[in-house]
């Protein structure tokens, strides 16, 4: 049996970023790694092409009567920068306390290697363990995964003999309480684009006859918010599902310190859509982000000059049943109401995806065709969070998202046991990201456990 | 006698960009390059040292009774980003057809070399010319000359000895009409930095709890001009001038062609203050303009962050008789006013300049106590212009600033007659600036006759 945390600072030394068209060796390096260790494991890997990075399609095959269970995750990482912001360098793993820090430490490398090592050890217990599993993946998921859809066509069947998706890459709000999540927010993204003059112009000789792009960028996404904190585009909200009870109780059981939450974010006030405390806005109000903005000088000192072009990028999280491409359409087209003549305007689409639910068992909700070994996945995940942890999960739907989990729901039906195990303060998509050693230790032993009980039947 | 072409070419070859701390070569370069060519056309050099860029204050002495001109330029340069819209390498000179392309070709390494060959024939005609004149030539012009107060407290005396001030760091409109610039914009430059939480966050597992400082600084900059195009900033107006009659008799006689303007700015529309022409506008309206906007993820693709920081660079063009430290005041009270709550608000202060203007002789509100020797100038440059271009200059306020005539003026009492050199299709401060070389001969002709009616007295 290998050593997870050696293990995981040799992962997280590759540089995968699946965004950078610079990280080829990093993200190669990051999937031979994977690929080589579900080997050493028993387990029959397939690495499969797609038109940028490969997905990794890992089997450990068994009696069909027995359950089987397709273990998610994703190689690839976020970018790194700014990297003047890193205290630690960002590919170096170095491990303070019972951290280990470094860009993907908890997104996705370090559950993913607690989930992998669960599986060494579940199978280290029992060589003879009843249980199909299937690990599958993926080096896109930080870009949006545009080659799932082609792959999840190929391997539907496949993925559809399955009895249900297994999963961390999801949060728990501190590290006394689990949560399994059981929701995902969906995402829509773009970025708009602002022409004025056909190209810079000095702002003495001609500042006062024309609409300078980041006056209209600026008026633009101004009008996309009410003050009190909704999205200010009509329609936005229509699909929106009322919260249901039992997710309202689950969230009290949080017991969310608000004035904490404040302070670790470093904020003096919270900003949330009227009627929401900001840990239901994050998990059931959808949102319109903006992510980045640029345009003209943005150098030391002063260059007068009046830009001729101004950009931002958008990017909105979804919850259910929002579409995200009637949404897109809906941003879109309010933005082309809204753009003030004399400015160009254009539009860069970037990726997508659908919000995700899925209803634990014993709910008002719970589907009534529930798979009987979903139930089971669900309850042998409870009890083994609970033995671990010393108290019980919570069921929580969370603010960020895994499109393709709704993905494969849409296409196969199979749902998704998410064991939520990166903290607030991993800084996840930030600077300083890091990962828990003691969370991993026990998210391992959850995993293990939950295995046993889910082969015991 | 030097070639004036070849020495610019010369000249161009040194990147002086004063706001870059890595061209100290260039900008060292530059100075010795002027510095030995007044030398060798019988100058004087005193090089002034400042705390950054050295001032050159060249000599030619004669008679007390002789008329003093005090010829400005500067031999620093903006900023040639963004490099990949140059058709030719920014600081290699490259000659097509009348024009020469190059960083600071227009701005003002072309007009100051006019100016210089100028000097250096009248005085191969003439080597007794009956003349006083004196270069002085800064390096900081494009950085808002940060040192020339303090140099002007040291050589004000030097100053208030001369007659008058004599430059071309201004525009004419076409290549058949010239202008004498008749009043400068003054400038109010700082920028504004917004910050939310104390780092970037994940825009999941975060978004929908706290304002976006995208958004804040989105809502502070669209509030600052009303619809119509004026400046939303109460005061901002108050101190502005009524335009005298004689001055837009004058802007009649230039005739400009909207149309062709539009054109030329590649823009669809104008957007003008109410009640002023385009033309008129850029020349006796005030801006608030935005140079720049930054914040966020700018790369390509996705980073779904809620940034930490974003910020936005901020110019006023100011004319008579608005004070820009006021203004500065005024606008920066504003956008604290108009800060939303859970954002953090700072401010970087930049340079500024007063406004400037100069009555030629015999308009209706010359002053009284015009000096004769500023009038004789006036007139011999109004019929040099005249002879050699086939048609008199008109008398314009134009909308570029060039702080330090203001401020020479406030200390010393003198005034400024202003040849204006460049062309719109010029590009001062963007991409692919060049200089029209008929435009240079003209004006070598145009100054050198100049000098010899000036001596005629």
């Amino acid at each position: 049996m290998f050593d997870p945390v050696e293990k995981l600072k040799e992962f997280i030394r590759f540089p995968s970023v699946s965004t950078d068209p610079s990280s080829g060796a990093g993200m190669r390096g990051a999937q031979t790694f994977v690929s080589s260790l579900l080997t050493s494991i028993g387990f029959s890997v397939e690495v499969v092409p797609t038109e940028l990075h490969p997905i990794i399609w890992a089997q450990r095959e068994g009696n069909p009567a027995w359950p089987h269970l397709v273990i998610y995750g994703h190689y690839d990482v976020q970018p790194a920068d700014p990297l003047n912001l890193w205290k630690t360098p960002a590919f170096e793993p170095t491990i303070i306390g019972n951290r280990i820090y470094g860009r993907g430490a908890a997104d996705n490398k370090g559950p993913l290697l607690t989930n992998i090592a669960a599986v060494a050890k579940a199978l280290e217990d029992d060589p003879q363990l009843p249980l199909r599993i299937t690990f599958l993946i993926e080096g896109e998921e930080e870009m949006g995964s545009p080659s799932f859809p082609k792959f999840l066509e190929r391997y539907a069947d496949k993925l559809r003999a399955a009895d249900f998706v297994y999963l961390s890459d999801t949060g728990l709000p501190n590290e006394n309480q689990v949560v399994i999540t059981a929701g995902l927010r969906g995402l829509a993204l773009f970025d708009v684009h602002i022409t004025g003059a056909k190209s810079d112009l000095h702002s003495g000789l001609h500042g006062g006859v024309l609409l300078n792009p980041i006056q209209a960028l600026s008026e633009i996404l101004a009008s996309l918010h009410t003050p009190d904190g909704r999205v200010n585009v009509p329609g936005f909200y229509d699909a929106v599902l009322d919260v249901e009870s039992w997710e309202r109780d689950e969230l009290k059981k949080l017991g969310g310190d608000e004035q904490r939450y404040a302070e670790f974010l470093g904020i003096e006030a919270f900003h949330v859509a009227p009627g929401f405390s900001p840990f239901e806005a994050v998990r059931f109000q959808p949102t319109l982000e903006f992510n980045g903005i640029g345009g003209g000088y943005q150098g030391e000192g002063t260059k007068t000059v009046i830009p001729s072009k101004a950009f931002a990028k958008i990017s909105c999280r979804l919850v259910p049943n929002q579409q995200p491409e009637l949404i897109k359409q809906l941003v879109m087209a309010t933005i082309r109401a809204r753009t003030p003549k004399g400015v160009k305007l254009e539009f860069v689409d970037q990726h997508k995806g659908d919000p995700y639910v899925v209803v634990p068992p014993d709910r008002a909700n719970t589907p009534a065709n529930q798979s009987p070994i979903l139930a089971r996945a669900f309850r042998a995940t409870h009890a083994a969070i609970a033995e671990v942890w010393g108290r019980p999960p919570i069921y929580l739907r969370e603010g960020g998202s895994v499109p393709i989990i709704a993905e494969i729901k849409r296409v196969t039906g199979l749902d998704s046991v998410m064991l939520g195990l990166f903290l607030p303060e991993d800084n996840l998509h930030a600077p300083n990201e890091s990962f828990n050693l003691d969370v991993m230790r026990k998210g391992t032993e959850t995993t293990r456990r939950m295995l046993h009980a889910l082969a015991r039947g």
